[in-house]
């Protein structure tokens, strides 16, 4: 059967990123539909009519949402290829466990770092190297939180590798000061193809930022 | 290998409830400790660092933390009986969509019912019934979300069953006035040794309902 995928996607979305490196691992041919988040298509409303958000994979006319449960449909979909869960059930936790953890702490707390000012900013910034730091204590001393092969967690994380320069940028501070083995291993995955081309240039996710701080009416 | 299972657990907790009738379906005897939330053990401290939080299970002496993680791990770890995910890829992609939803949802919006009064009530207990009618269309007229089996989201959502009667007696509503089929599918649930005899009373769930709005100090 011709497989026909489809991802519908926003170019500085890191949960979207996240389905475009994997689909590289795979080697999946997709075509890609950058979304207007100000006036969704019809396409996006119809295929995820509960959360009306990307990323959203439509495979053979069916969609699949949430960027977790897209990356693991493709683990599952194409598993002969680069497999990004480990086959030990106890180890599946533990990636499921860390990209949970991603999901839930970091993009929060980048965004708190950006969107604050003063004594708030500072705080965000505690947090978030925290999360980064308890991170970096999983990846410990291995090139990658998979082990010897770039994973599920790795799959997760990266996207927001992409969104460091902006967060040091409006934040004033430097995340490799604080977490060198976590920047080694974002220049380590960078060095991947699946990676370096399904992730956008920092300065432009900076100037995407800025825009932002804009609408919200932020300094 | 002799199995030890230790499950931390909180006897009124919606999660805690979905671990305990993973492990009741699969058969998995395993010795379960009641916590004090508010004066945490050692043991789960040391067990789960990041979040803290109950449930965890302790599977030969390894934790694994965050409730659907851990029915997942159940799943793929006793394999041979009553599976919980569906086999096909896709499926399995759709009940981890609805899983997900319900861990977004139906808490937060429940715990609203209760914890607010008045017009952000009424709010509320709208949008309660609203993420119900999305699960009631999901589970259309099947016995099951699994279908003709007890599955993954109906693991997930049943615990949410034994809360009903305090959102409703705090909210003053009928949920099977607004989702009569979800409500018989709470029934037949419940009519598994699996479910009623790991769910608290929910006359229960209601008295601890209004300790907890003492502690709170709302009415």
């Amino acid at each position: 059967m011709a497989e026909e995928v489809t991802l519908l996607d926003f170019w500085a979305s890191p949960f979207g990123m996240r389905c475009r490196v994997a689909l590289a691992e795979k080697g999946v041919n997709y075509e890609y539909k950058e979304e207007n988040l100000r006036d969704k298509s019809p396409l996006l409303l119809q295929m995820n009519p509960v959360h009306k958000k990307i990323p959203v994979m439509i495979h053979n006319g069916k969609p699949v949402c949430e960027s977790l449960n897209i990356v693991q449909y493709i683990d599952e979909n194409w598993k002969d290829k680069s497999p990004l869960l480990p086959s030990d059930p106890y180890q599946r936790s533990q990636a499921r466990f860390w990209a949970d953890f991603v999901d839930k702490k970091a993009y929060e707390m980048g965004t708190k770092v950006w969107k604050t000012k003063g004594e708030e900013q500072e705080l965000a910034k505690k947090d978030f190297i925290e999360s980064l730091k308890l991170l970096e204590g999983e990846l410990g001393d291995k090139p990658y939180f998979g082990g010897e092969a770039f994973g599920y967690v790795d799959v997760t994380l990266i996207p927001f590798y992409s969104w460091f320069y902006a967060y040091e940028t409006c934040g004033n501070f430097s995340i490799e000061a604080a977490c060198p083995k976590l920047i080694s291993w974002g220049k380590r995955c960078m060095e991947k193809e699946s990676v370096s081309k399904s992730l956008p240039d920092p300065k432009k996710i900076y100037e995407f930022i800025l825009q932002l701080k804009k609408v919200f009416g932020i300094e």
